[in-house]
């Protein structure tokens, strides 16, 4: 059976110019793939033509009209209430009704969050939903989550988040029992605040591969597969690591602009400092995932070009193909449900 | 009248090796500066020796022998009620005993907090010390507190450490109305967690000059002079930013051996990169300060060269003579002590 994912097309900063080509691009390489672009009929079809699609791929291609479009800096809730035509609303219920299996947007992260969780409903057992993304490392990547969807998670909250980051990993990256670290200010037990400490102790009754605490380097030097963090500490490590590579950057440029010698050395590192500074931005790469919904919902980064979107895409047909939703769902009952009872 | 500093010459990672040739540096740089050398009272005047010292210095040369040293690894619990004779016990115990005005010190963190709080204890109206370090920024530095001293601080706490930094930038920088901004994972009032959204309303009431909330990529961009955390969230923003700069180095390095053009390009970049990640390291550059305590303690780097080690004398210096501690705790009477009457 083939795999139907929806794109919020008019999402992003450079909405269809980028979300039709990387939708294209995706169904050239997955054969079982159907993708519904999401927004204005019109504008989607003329870029649909322009890439001259034969039949074969056509045939895989619908179009879903939506009048409104969610700003980039549109308060979620206002986007939540006010717009119900919206290309993100409208490609989120397309999941609600079972059309598709999963949406891609690479819109607002506030709005999808809140439009997700109202259309689809969380997972029973889980609270809150939580953002996971994939974080490079020397030897590969990591997962973090929470990346800023919750602030004051409780401890039984963080052991949601470890129990669907570690479901997510095991089932669309092939790791039999994914690690499982949680983000401290050192790797002794007696580190640390209360919040942490109970949390430790709620996943050491659980059957997940816990390692123990993790530093903020360790994220980067890849200790665990799953690194478990509240929204805050989360999206203060990753915009603070956003930062310094940025400033690093600049030190380097500025090193290099001060001779001829120097100058020179530019010339062959400034390519390379600006592949390297695009690798290390996690959203960059295939976008984050919204865990613990009732349905898949692919977040992409904002400024993503067509590779980025695309590779948003394969993981959003990755986790339809697992069913991940049902996955996490088991292992919430399993884990959390069952032990309360 | 001169300023006299005791340095703990046993403590880092180098000892004697870097602590003595740091403190002649810094006494050639400044008249007014006297040095007591607190650690093994033989090995400290054979490495005094070395460098042929005219009297014009020896005169501003003291040596305080101690019989232990606390190790980088050891517990500070261990530390406080064992090493009674430490050369950082008994450079912190000169300290409280009025013979010098600041301690410098580069051994273990935990240590030398649990050592100077138990010692010195802390000023009236603060309930805990903080750690405070000056970060690189594009355009010079700003300054980060608590960088790992408490987690799970209050409020109240936090309010505490944001009239510290205020008041030792302004004062050893010379800043007249340090700009203070509180680490946040948004800009926006609404965002952020309870502890945070409280602090903001204690600040609010202050003399503070309070920008408002800043995220974490705004401690590199140097948007305010003094950014105040929990010591939970600027460990681990501090901990990731150097993991991420240590992975971006190790990517560089990487394409840069890819071919003769680029290993070309190594030749000139590596010493530049080596620089560059050097200017990055926070605590590198001229130590962390202890704030709060009724006493000035100057944290070096560990790993501190003689120059690091140097500007931590400095900083010490610099402290000592605008009477740090005693306008931190006028201005914890004036906001706290007095508002809470």
């Amino acid at each position: 059976m083939s795999i139907r994912v929806s794109v919020d097309a008019s999402g992003g900063d450079h909405g269809i110019s980028v979300t039709i080509p990387a939708g294209i691009a995706a169904l050239k390489e997955i054969s079982d793939l159907e993708i519904v672009f999401v927004g204005n009929k019109a504008n989607i079809q003329s870029e649909i033509d322009k890439s001259s699609l034969n039949n074969k791929f056509l045939n895989r291609v619908y179009i879903q009209h939506a009048s409104e479009i969610v700003a980039m800096d549109e308060l979620p809730s206002h986007a939540l209430r006010r717009k119900k035509d919206s290309s993100m609303r409208v490609a989120i219920n397309l999941v609600k009704e079972g059309k598709v299996s999963a949406c891609v947007s690479a819109g607002n992260t506030g709005a999808l969050m809140a439009i997700s969780r109202f259309v689809l409903k969380t997972i029973q057992g889980v609270d809150r939903p939580a953002i996971m993304a994939r974080i490079p490392t020397y030897s590969g990547h990591t997962h973090v989550l929470d990346l800023g969807a919750n602030v004051d998670s409780s401890p039984a909250a963080l052991l949601e988040f470890a129990i669907m980051g570690s479901e997510a990993v095991k089932h669309t990256e092939n790791v039999k029992r994914p690690t499982v670290g949680l983000l401290n200010v050192g790797e002794e037990e007696i580190k640390g605040n209360e919040k942490i400490k109970n949390t430790a102790s709620l996943i050491k009754n659980t059957n997940l591969n816990y390692y123990g605490y993790v530093e903020g380097d360790d994220i980067y030097k890849g200790v665990v597969d799953v690194v478990v963090c509240d929204g805050f500490e989360g999206n203060i490590a990753l915009k603070a690591s956003e930062g310094v590579v940025g400033l690093m950057s600049f030190f380097l440029k500025k090193a290099f602009s001060k001779n001829l010698l120097t100058k020179l050395g530019a010339f062959i590192v400034l390519p390379i400092l600006r592949k390297v500074k695009s690798d290390l931005d996690p959203g960059k790469y295939n976008g984050a995932t919204l865990l613990g919904l009732k349905g898949i919902v692919v977040k992409s980064h904002g400024g993503a070009g067509v590779n980025s979107f695309k590779n948003a895409i394969h993981e959003a047909y990755r986790e339809s193909k697992v069913h991940i939703t049902d996955k996490i769902s088991e292992q919430i009952t399993k884990e959390v449900l069952q032990n309360n009872e």
